[in-house]
């Protein structure tokens, strides 16, 4: 016990996928392993980029990834997106094209797949987070798809989250639908070149009431921005345009992004994120094992058993049957 | 009490829609009404349909409706994907053509945004079930947005499970990193007659050692599926053809949809469905319940305070936060 997380704090890539691994089949010496590296956490910057299929996301992510690395901040990448190049979906050019990555080890890659974890991808994703934040990775990308329930469901995980639309009929409507309207801290209206963006960034900066002006004119822009952040509590979502197929705007953005973390770090957020994450993640721990517990007992218990028949022949129903078995398997404490 | 669930019993277009109403708000009105209507539910077949963006997944609900109708069936359809035209998204054109189902009485269309449900989608999607169940539609469609983490948690919840795909480079990747090729009753090769299917074919068949020919010749397909169902405890995945803009091959799907029904009935698995359904209801309540009690004790707790702090400043971890609270809170009757 312990080998693995002593890697894992040299930023071992070995130790570090090994640990991952165990994660994901949850095996329970994960748990022995993330214990240890709890208290070496806290350091990165998390980033979550959310955008539909088609919305030229991982391209995006492939020059931030370059921009990042210039100033020699060490990258992982968290990709719970099915269509995402670095999960081995998307096109064959794309994933071609990530894998330059693959050769800079100051890049990690974590493909999740989407199915089948157990009360949900919010707390696999945490726990990668803390084994990456571990490593001391300075940023840690999570690339999510973009349909609503991820996202939302890992917010509380992220500093900034990032939400990439397209210009053109419906992005307006998906985006609402989506829900992810309220969890952005950035907007990127990236292939700016390939098609409308005016209708989009002004619906945007309606929804928002957005003084800045769209990052067509960056420096006006961090200005803007800069003002928003001194004279408001929180922060005002910019927006910016891009065309990451060609390197545009990206520089923008990226600077967009460092003042989001600034902003975070004046108020005090940053480190806020920290406690509600572990917050969430004592509270997620708390609740399987009770969960757990419970269901263990229920298995063979007859009282159960006689409670479901009931619901399916006699007309039942779940909430009254729950009810019965709370009453009869626990005693809280007063 | 009991007003709500009269009305959903007498299939009350406004009664539904208000209780629908209550339970996306989580009024607590909604348990009252729902415990009335579980003995009127387990008669519906309800069918899954997931597909990713462009496999024109709303186009063939649209020409499968008009089947299910033109043979009297009644049809709810619950929309939890966020680019679906039933929530409002999508293309116009779509939206606009979805609508001449709105003047049948015999379709009930909900839509679900996809975002902040508490434990996740699957909850709320069980309790719309059981609403239109109640109300005695024959036939409930859940679509979803094909991005597997929903298909996967709903799986319990459908009796059947309809895969949409369109043939063409990444498709094969896209469902297996998925996780939905697992749970697929049905695949269907939507736009058939504008990609090239013969890849995608072979690699289904390849992946389940398909006998049977694909839908191309409806009547070879029902006769192999027919010995698949006589000749196995289970079902075989069938795949099927179409091209639904031009309302071609969605009979022998719609046939394939019966055929799958009445398999599970002759093996006892569409009443076994119900049993399931409601074995998770009551999970989801046990353990929902047991932690809002448990966080309740937890919000004003001196204990948990210290925890987390220790957690964020003295270098612990939410393991053994978490087991210092569960013993000092908990006692389980042995």
């Amino acid at each position: 016990m312990g080998l693995l997380a002593n890697g894992v704090l040299k930023a071992d890539i070995k130790a570090a996928a090994k640990l991952m691994r165990y994660i994901e089949e949850e095996d329970t010496n994960a748990i022995d392993e993330l214990k240890l590296l709890y208290a070496n956490t806290g350091h990165s910057h998390v980033i979550g980029i959310t955008g539909l299929p088609g919305s030229g996301k991982s391209t995006l992510i492939d020059v931030m990834i370059d921009y990042f690395r210039s100033s020699k901040k060490t990258v992982g990448i968290i990709a719970v997106d099915p269509s995402s190049p670095f999960t081995g979906g998307s096109f064959l050019g794309d994933r071609i094209r990530m894998q330059k990555h693959s050769f800079d080890e100051g890049v990690f890659i974590k493909s999740l797949p989407t199915k089948g974890w157990r009360g949900g991808i919010s707390k696999v994703t945490s726990k990668m987070i803390t084994v990456m934040d571990a490593m001391g990775k300075d940023i840690i990308l999570v690339e999510t798809a973009g349909v609503g329930q991820t996202e939302v469901d890992i917010k509380n995980l992220v500093h900034t989250t990032i939400v990439v639309l397209v210009g053109g009929l419906g992005d307006y409507i998906q985006i609402i639908k989506a829900g992810i309207l309220e969890i952005a801290d950035i907007f990127v209206i990236n292939k700016a070149d390939k098609n409308n963006t005016e209708d989009l960034e002004s619906d945007l900066k309606n929804l928002f009431s957005l003084g800045t002006d769209s990052a067509k004119d960056g420096s006006e822009n961090d200005k803007a921005n800069a003002g928003s952040i001194k004279g408001r509590a929180g922060w005002k979502p910019s927006v910016y345009l891009t065309e990451a197929a060609n390197n545009k705007g990206v520089d923008k953005l990226i600077e967009g992004i460092f003042a989001h973390e600034n902003c975070l770090r004046l108020t005090g957020k940053f480190d806020g994120y920290f406690r509600s994450k572990s917050n969430s993640d004592m509270k997620e721990i708390i609740s399987d094992y009770l969960s757990n517990l419970l269901f263990e007992k229920l298995e063979n218990d007859s009282l159960y058993k006689k409670l479901l028949d009931d619901l399916i022949h006699n007309g039942s129903d779940p909430y009254t049957a729950a009810e019965k078995i709370l009453s009869q398997f626990l005693n809280f404490k007063k």
